[in-house]
């Protein structure tokens, strides 16, 4: 397992293909020095004894002990362990603590890339090929993210009817050493300071969609492939710094024609597959969300009771059924993904069928579970920031910058007019405020929020996964019998 | 293990104590049918192999087989079975299966005359006397209910500041061989069907009310004991029968100067305990909740669905999206309890002091998962009917009587002029619509919806419960080290 | 101007053409008092001088003083008049007054039938034959009600494409003499103590659905028509009667081909007119509601009020929230419905066109204000009945009966412990609950539900209205401009 | 009248008292540029002679033409001029308009000095000394602000109870000449370019508070005041500019003992008349609003629909029903105000006693139309930002900065793969998500949010005047009677 330290002079190694604001910039630009603060956390806290159990894992592959970012959950122990280790170090980080698409990922694609071989009858190696990926991935330490989401373009067409063929990621060769893809998958976290990429498709596939069936991962910077980069940092602070500064990064990675060695692809024209991998990756992603969001819950939680305070409205009726709601919120996440694990088993529920076998043995969380959970989560968000501007009051949005605090003409009537409560510093009470500001009052805010309401799929989708999957006709049966009604 | 009709010969031989509509009647009034075809499934079903893992327990007092309504739960899995249980048991029932309360009450007053027994250091053996009542209890498979409510008289008021001081039931003699009580406990589910009435104290007390610190149990038909009875039944089918006739009856249970031997008295004076054990049964009430509601709402999705098809609205968007919102709140509430459950101990939450080890040992389900489920779907309860009416449209409400079926002159009218599907027999669109009628456009509809909002205490008691047990000084601690703020 | 007594007479002496759990009944059966009562009212309180301002209007065809009930709207005052009135008489009646269906469905066919004959261009006299009927209607002072809703059948498919064609009411036979209808129409409120039926279209209609198109005005008692019907009473009371014995009734009309002479016909296959129709009554009927449902508010209100004053509770501040949720949704309708009388005009929105002029020049209330008036409190039923649940938390849900308040052996205890507050009598507590439990706790209370959330469209339906009808390229345009995007 | 251009002039010319940052900067500062963009709207159009009649009035002290924005308001038609006016402008600006602070502020001094004068017996000449200072207002054009927001430290503690007496802004010496004040106001808007700052009280005040009863106005660079400021300006623009630069700025404006001569004190002392200054300014704001949200409502609809035009599912069911909501909302606090300016009269509701004369005559809103139309869109801020969200996807979060769009590496890319509807321009689509995260993902979104809660009083504080100013008893009377309850 590699320090944080390891991992930053891997990734300062690559190529420059970062497009950021008309720069084409490499992994030291000090923009991404945020992002990299976070996910830093994750080799840090790895390597602490108190949190070996936790955060690291022993391989199926190889015996050896890996961070569990890198692990293929075996047991519903490990579910229950990564959720737990979701939780605790996004209340560390003080949000998402970006390492979850890469093992999302890497477990959705385990598993369906056995399933494809089955269904291929032995013409094709992918799942051997993604082991052995796998192997150098978990010794090495290494940093995932997700390629999911394609551009999509007119949204009530399929790829393959799509005015512009490339709106969804396709493969435009196929060679004898491996294939060349073209397309742009949009939205991708911590693309920019990931050692990997693992390429999903995004949705269903059709029978005229196989060039749109395709799984691969290759590394950030490899040839062809730019990114162009947005960043969501804090505002800078120049005297009085945050106790953590976090930031995270988004990239549009621009596969203009990239070619990808078969040993790399482990999912390549069969459509059937490429949907589940879709649908099994953002299962996989629901359940880290049943980590990330009760952490979520727990800062929001703990932030508008700071601001009660703040404000002397603590034991307000009010104020205490606000905290309430955010309680319950991020508990039934929280039991929601604990369910889902303790149900896991190597299955897959196939509408019509119910539960059967799917994928070499390794465990898959309740589809159920993990959906209405981060359904319920996803609802929140802009209701629990809401529930944050009730308390604070306008205070995070008019707040006056540093420097009036420093300038010796306004510094002490500054402290005097923000002070509200007498039992916490006026110096803490301005570090309050500007952190709510930082989450409340901010381009940075605004994207978490966006990423709350849409990462891993947006409630619409988390409802089709719900009603697709539920045995709705069990329920009619018990009303029919109730009613009096006879069978047809 | 008794069946069906022994506890119904039981109950006939009770002497006549219940009150309705200015009569004084028996048992075995035919508006009490109802109310004992539910509570006559919870023995024909437990004397069913195929139920007998779920249905049935072994005794920790005498080893023997006994029903799970009659158990004190001693393992995880237990707290587990008894979910899985109401569930099961409320969707054959169509609705509560009523023996709960009673479970729910010996549960919590084990627990309680234990600590009390020891904080009374011997001089009091509550516990025995406990012990003694729940064998012959187990042993004659006797139906419990809980009386719990108080009159409450002037809601802002504690019991002792009442201008009637028996607005809360209160101990009004000591005597050598027991005591006499006076009161009403108002809303006592089945109490007029029940064998034993458990009485409990119904919210924290101060030492002010230690006359109001008692727990007891008494038969149903006891000296001095006379309730007013509701009941609360479907409406009267001629010609078209339900599949199942269920209704259900409360009581005002009236204690009119009520003897109590001092072997039946299980707390008396300890206002401290008193308190808990209000908790304590709303607690395992709640964790019932968990798994009783998860069934209404089944209940409700088949009812919807089937109105659907009627409609042939079942693939709209709009129409599935309401499906997957009641999925939503029952499969997180069922979540909801299954984690309170799998994290249950006998161990108690003392707000400052965490959980503290409490009882003799038998299993507290845990109190935040109990509470943030119950409180989601008492919140759900009018919506989910909402949903209902807009799925099922105004069918139900003006739907012609079952004569108009029958008569020659409007028969053929009639169904040609309800019949909306060509999918489902004009027959059975009609009992289906006679269902929701009886379910939306009802006495029983009106009374049940109050049921789910306020049994077991209405959503605004969970929170309290939530935001006074949960640990919102952790989430303080988080935001603080991010924030940069300072210790103070 | 008739009399109460007067109107019953009339309705005495119609033929005996209800069918009622298997009977046939005339107009004299008691199950209509209540029903009865309620539409009384419109009748005498427009006789009493205080009332004649709001009440009364002058005919725009006789000159004469007619109930306002009987009226063509001449003015923006007129509108402003019958929303006054409306909440005014359903705050007596203590919910819907029930007349309203006549009045809005004779300024719709009023409107239409002139534009129908302009369209047909002097073949077709509709309009004076509906000036004809309607100064009998108006110097008689009839009472009327509307026939809308068809069966529907498959709600996927048109008229003309149903299973059976009979599912929306349609023309078989067109004689010289008149015209032959089959099919029913349900829901249809008070059909069964109107003088006269008016018959609309229920939807838009297409070319293939031109006998579907037809309007037309029959006494409720014409050969050919059978009314299957329900009523919606309180429970019966035997010692403690309300203040005002209230009920409505709901007929499924069938027309069993019935004949249609063509003076009473004021369309017949002028299917785009057709279409408008139903849009216009259901404008007409939802201005209606920005009067009534207001009115449900105000009682909803004093309800609520009540409640909490019994309970002690009427100043907690989660008490009064609930006040102000009520009053905020009541003061929004009513304020909707005051604009769309403002802003009146003899128009119709045309999507596409704009308001263009409609009608021989009656005022048409502004739909978009009609439409989000309705829609919000259509949205607000279910929730209300909620606020008023856990106000009154368990109590009208098990209240004793009335007898227990007289027998000897229970009345002191009975009325002992449903005492709450010493400020106000037990028998008025006890009064209060019983209404409380008449609008909750019964088949009434829940047929109002459904009533309110359908009558006149459901929301869904006001939202198809909304955006069609709303001006939304306004907006972009605004857009546009300001993000600085340019024309295309 | 003036232009822009001598408004601008005249602040150019005021002492540097701003500090931002650290810096003391005046009135010329770039950073003001923005909020002088909008507030100049304010001149341009009503310059503009087919703006004439909506922005400009007739001054009832002089008979001259002033911008409507200094003007008393006369006659009903005033007030519905002044909703208008706020929405036409606010939709060209994008936002709020800015000026009505000061127009809401001088129509509540006006009236509350009269009476307070009235109450002095002629002791005190605060409303000649006011129309004095209106006339100089209205003849030279001037831009007011409000400082109203006082610090007020402890939530729960009056003004004269606090920790630090200066927590509410109060006179601290009276003079011959005039008074001198000493506090802080929080969150004024757009304090930094006014001319002049009108001060009044925050809250109702008791006997004990008198001190703190004071109103006056003071040029924005008056000897004492110091303003610690916030700017709220869109992000910078390098290459693809927006169609209308706004921006807004908000002051903590300091009064370090600053002397007010007397005939710019408007009140000064009279505890009761401050509390009802505060709370009509409140009203006269909430009135504004009335305008200014339905404009909001307005941009927020046509935003949504050109993201669903780009996403191409503008006619999805569940989408046209987002924008009903948007709709209904929107029309709602229109038809809300419009209803308020109906209802206008020269009076003011006393609780207990119903609507009295007061003031001099000039119109006053009502209120429960006007708070329950503000309390609406207050609680809808945060969902329909949410709608938007749901709409848009995640495109505005992650969307790449216009560098992309112009370097020659990354141009054709870029626009290729944001592309999503064939039929709007690439440009055009480029333009509308850097427009959308200008207002969802960036400070100035934040801070509009906060502001459209918090702003003229949040829905909190609606609820309170609702409850307060309504009357409720007379609908207990209306159920009493209903159900046969006696008077008491």
């Amino acid at each position: 397992m590699r320090t944080k330290q390891q991992w930053i002079d891997g990734i300062h190694k690559m190529k420059p293909n970062l497009y950021i604001g008309g720069e084409k910039i490499d992994r030291k630009d000090e923009r991404l020095i945020p992002s990299i603060n976070v996910m830093g956390k994750t080799f840090d806290l790895a390597a602490m004894p108190e949190h070996e159990d936790l955060l690291t894992a022993t391989s199926h592959l190889t015996g050896e002990k890996i961070n569990r970012f890198c692990h293929v959950h075996q047991t519903v122990e490990d579910l229950h362990k990564k959720q737990d280790m979701t939780r605790m170090l996004c209340q560390q980080a003080g949000g998402c603590i970006q390492r979850c698409m890469g093992v999302d990922a890497l477990n959705a694609i385990y598993t369906v890339s056995h399933e494809a071989d089955k269904g291929n009858k032995g013409a094709t190696e992918y799942h051997e090929n993604f082991k052995k990926w796998l192997k150098r991935f978990q010794s090495e330490d290494l940093v995932g993210c997700c390629a999911q989401t394609d551009v999509k373009g007119d949204r009530l067409k399929r790829p393959s009817q799509q005015p512009d063929p490339d709106s969804y990621l396709r493969v435009v060769e196929k060679k004898s050493d491996g294939i060349v893809v073209r397309g742009c998958k949009v939205h991708i976290s911590e693309a920019a300071i990931a050692d990997e990429i693992l390429v999903t498709p995004t949705r269903a596939l059709m029978e005229a969609d196989t060039d749109y069936a395709v799984s691969f991962a290759l590394p950030g910077d490899w040839d062809g492939i730019k990114q162009l980069l947005t960043t969501h940092n804090y505002r800078d602070r120049q005297y009085f710094p945050k106790g953590f500064n976090a930031g995270s990064c988004d990239s549009y990675v621009v596969f203009d024609d990239v070619f990808v060695p078969w040993e790399r692809v482990f999912l390549c024209g069969e459509n059937q597959h490429g949907g589940i991998l879709a649908l099994l990756f953002a299962l996989f992603h629901r359940h880290s969300y049943s980590g990330c969001k009760p952490a979520l819950g727990d800062l929001m939680l703990g932030t508008c009771a700071l601001a009660a305070d703040c404000n002397n409205i603590t034991k307000a009726k009010h104020v205490t059924d606000k905290f309430a709601e955010i309680i319950k919120v991020t508990e039934l996440a929280y039991a929601a993904g604990f369910t889902a694990s303790a149900m896991g088993k190597p299955e897959l529920y196939i509408p019509g069928a119910g539960f059967r076998p799917y994928g070499p043995g390794n465990m898959i969380p309740h589809s159920i579970y993990c959906n209405v959970g981060r359904c319920l989560t996803g609802e929140s968000v802009f209701h629990e920031q809401e529930i944050l501007a009730e308390i604070a009051g306008g205070m995070p949005a008019t707040f006056p910058y540093e420097g009036e605090f420093v300038n010796p003409d306004t510094r002490d009537l500054a402290y005097k007019y923000i002070t509200r409560s007498p039992h916490m510093s006026p110096e803490n009470q301005a570090q309050l405020w500007r952190h709510i500001g930082d989450i409340a009052i901010s381009a940075k805010g605004g994207c978490s929020m966006y990423g709350a309401l849409h990462g891993g799929g947006s409630p619409v989708m988390e409802k089709i996964a719900i009603t697709s999957q539920y045995d709705i006709d069990a329920r009619r049966d018990m009303v029919r019998k109730i009613a009096g009604m006879t069978e047809e």
